[in-house]
């Protein structure tokens, strides 16, 4: 298994086959990746956070759960969570984020500008991102429906595996904001795991 | 104020000029109006649930809380609430939910289906349809971020007021799935108040 490194506040895109798994590995703990997905065969069907919280019955996803696309079929499925505690509530911080939540720290692009640069190449616009999956995120909501971004709670070398169950084009990064990371910008790493299907579960 | 009646599962689409408010009116009780919001000048922008829990910080939306677009830009604000409980986290009801949740009742468009056809001279197509503001709609979600769909809690003549904060295409529905309405399907009145912003508050 060949560990891929993406940068501290950066972005990747690469496509995924049906049946191959991405692990996402927080290496150092406390960071947070945000992913998301595309049909290769046809990039308006994306991840969709309203069709998965329809079709699995909760907001907090995990191990046994599916990620579903716009056009209600399953895309990925998490195998394994190491972590447990996942956001996908919330879109990918961007300028415009920047200047509401922090507003005397420098813009960045953030993940959303990360992930637009990423996927332009697959013909994915930047209208076309929608909320991401934000795996280690942690993301409490309150019997108000108050929500709070908190540090996540990962340790060193936590992570999370998900099958896809298509032919998919993924974007992922290794987060921009301060407090979705509990301040601190580190790198997520990554791998794509080409062992037979049946061998991964 | 002119009443215009939306038939049981049926949708409707209209512009909404900044400054003007739309109000929603449940006229029997229980049941649900799935509301999405275009920016008239570039449907490319619509109403983002992402980025409207980012700003917001809640799940919770009712009088005083603003709903977001994809690009940042607030679309619309919730000037009265005479409901006080809808949903922003589940997707339109389709087809494919309707085989899904009722395999053994016939198959509708449903909400999806209906705001499709009213978008469409607008130039907005299906995949364009975002997570919908579904007024009335009553999801529950427990401490463990698990959610049931249950019959609204509104009395007869129940309405919300929206305001518009940019030029908008809104579409709008009457609902058609079994477990939002509480099993029946009934109409929603809505109208377009077109006084001066500043007497609508």
């Amino acid at each position: 298994m060949t560990v891929a490194v993406i940068p501290p506040r950066s972005g990747v895109a690469f496509p995924l086959r049906t049946g191959e798994v991405l692990r996402v590995i927080d290496p150092e703990g406390g960071q947070v990746s945000d992913m998301l997905a595309f049909m290769a065969a046809d990039v308006g069907e994306a991840l969709s956070n309203g069709r998965t919280f329809d079709y699995e019955e909760t907001i907090r996803l995990t191990a046994g759960n599916r990620l579903w696309s716009n056009r209600s079929q399953p895309m990925l499925e998490i195998v394994e969570d190491r972590a447990g505690t996942h956001d996908f509530l919330l879109t990918p911080c961007s300028e415009a984020t920047f200047r509401h939540f922090y507003p005397d720290k420098p813009v960045h692009r953030g993940c959303f500008g990360n992930l637009a640069e990423a996927l332009a190449p697959f013909g994915i616009g930047p209208d076309a991102i929608p909320v991401a999956f934000n795996i280690f995120m942690n993301v409490p909501v309150d019997g108000d429906g108050k929500l709070r971004v908190i540090a996540p709670a990962t340790r060193a070398g936590d992570f999370i595996r998900l099958r896809a169950l298509a032919d998919l084009v993924v974007g992922l990064t290794a987060c921009s904001a301060y407090d979705s990371c509990g301040g601190a910008f580190k790198p997520i790493h990554y791998a794509i795991e080409r062992q037979a299907p049946g061998v991964e579960s």
